[in-house]
């Protein structure tokens, strides 16, 4: 379980169009720009904040996994206006796994995917 | 605009796991194994009903895509129960695309996603 | 069980407001007008589209039936936006039932129900 | 607008399947047998309670008109559970109106409508 | 359970800012300001409409209460807009319970609460 | 703005019935009794795991402020299932609020509020 103070850990994920399509981009709380994965060497918390700059009206609607059921992320919580998403791990299960953010837009009603899966990595 | 009489394609995406992660398989209604990808020489629908061998109570959430915006798909409807995902081509733009599917799951609170990006071919 | 390849047909609902109150008609994908009564031939989905001229916010949430269980529809799905409703059969068990569209609106939190009951004949 | 105090009505709605389909009948609180119909000669609300004999999962999802506009009705409200559904008539506008209850299922995703529009009268 | 007429009660609830927090007060249909209190002889209803003067987006998503097993409420129902929520008494089971409106806004992802339990009594 | 890393806390909100009505109790990630109030000395999320003894079928839906504009707490993120409820300070605005839990049941269609506010204190 997660020590009484685990890390919180914090990115922006600006979403913008090239050609007409998302591109994704991620920053840290600094404003420098990084890949977006992650390395627990806590438990804790990662937040993801959305950055919008496509106006389609992206909403954050879940975390996509292929491997969704290998114990390395235990939850992900959503806020209501789907623009905060954070994914929580609770008790340090070493190992690897990879995400791609799922989002809704407003100009149709097909799911966004964000292309390359971020990599979280639980060291030993 | 759709042909008032298009096609209607239908494919079962069986979801097992193997491993203890889910592997997708498609197959079509004469129950013969299929890639899952689809070309559309017709405008038209293509139904996909979720068969879950999983224990995990899969239900599809919608169709990701990474492209979501180059109106190869016009839409996509689900049914409320999460079982029938259904994508629409009214106009049969030319091009390609790709998708993976989107479902939730009763285990935890982490979406799942189709590995294999499904490719849509509309040729000219 | 659908045949591979079924029939895919497409029909606009537009609604209009006479004396206040909404008024449906149907077009095939032609813009001719027809009754919105459905013969399935093949199995196949049939596809509504809504054309809301009413001012009032109007989405598609379901597809009522007096008779819901007799088995002539096996499965309605929906777009997100409640703009797209489908209508699947997936095994053509011959018969006869009713319907009538359902639809939320933004100007109160009565449902709309269209008047006259589509009819889907399934001959032998 | 209601006087501080209107009347307050209570239906309990029965449904049981009768050669497979829903079959609708309505009692008052003393479990008299009644056409569900309402007077209103006070401003107030109608309670309709759901007593669900089908086996097949019923929930009310709202109250459906054919003229949701006529303002005989000012307002609908639902219970989180789907078993309670109240009507609000705030000012007595005279008039007719008639409506049909719209009821979800866990069996298939059809939606279930009462066929005999239940009759809403406001005398002058 | 409800006499087949009990009694129906209207309250507006009307909320404003004061030093950028809400600020929650009650009038009847008479816009005769009261404290929200209710008190039950009858069986029957009890409808809140809100009067958001905010400018934050409120709307009603439930009534809270400490003892929601006490039975003294036994069903509350909400209008699809969030603007009107009731509280239902079938039984007079004689007692007293306090609750607070919970509301959601769309300035963030907090719900709000009223502050002052509103007092049900339902005197022998 | 939250440093690249903040702090993360955890808590488990345990409900149980104590003559019919719940009852909360808080513990950190070593089970120690905690009063379940918050000391932000850091940006970062506290996260609250619910553990529901009392067999209602509790679910939070979320955080309930009679402030909820004071700008104490910046956003609320809530997990699929209900089950994990997260609070952020992303930027240490100095002051006190107060908050209740606010949680569905599945016994009636009231909401449950937890009693004692909890506070959260950002010193300066």
């Amino acid at each position: 379980m997660l020590d009484t103070n685990g890390t919180a850990t914090f990115f922006k994920v600006t979403v913008m169009l090239e050609n007409g399509e998302p591109v994704f981009s991620y920053t840290d709380a600094d404003d420098t720009p990084v890949t977006g994965d992650i390395t627990f060497t806590d438990a804790g918390t990662v937040t993801y904040q959305l950055n919008d700059r496509t106006g389609k009206g992206l909403k954050f609607v879940g975390v996509g996994f292929n491997t969704p059921f290998d114990g390395i992320v235990d939850a992900v919580t959503l806020s209501s206006d789907g623009q905060l998403i954070q994914i929580i791990d609770l008790d340090r299960l070493p190992g690897c796994t990879e995400f791609q953010f799922v989002l809704s837009n407003t100009a149709n009603t097909l799911l966004v995917l964000s292309p390359d899966p971020q990599v979280i990595n639980v060291p030993k």
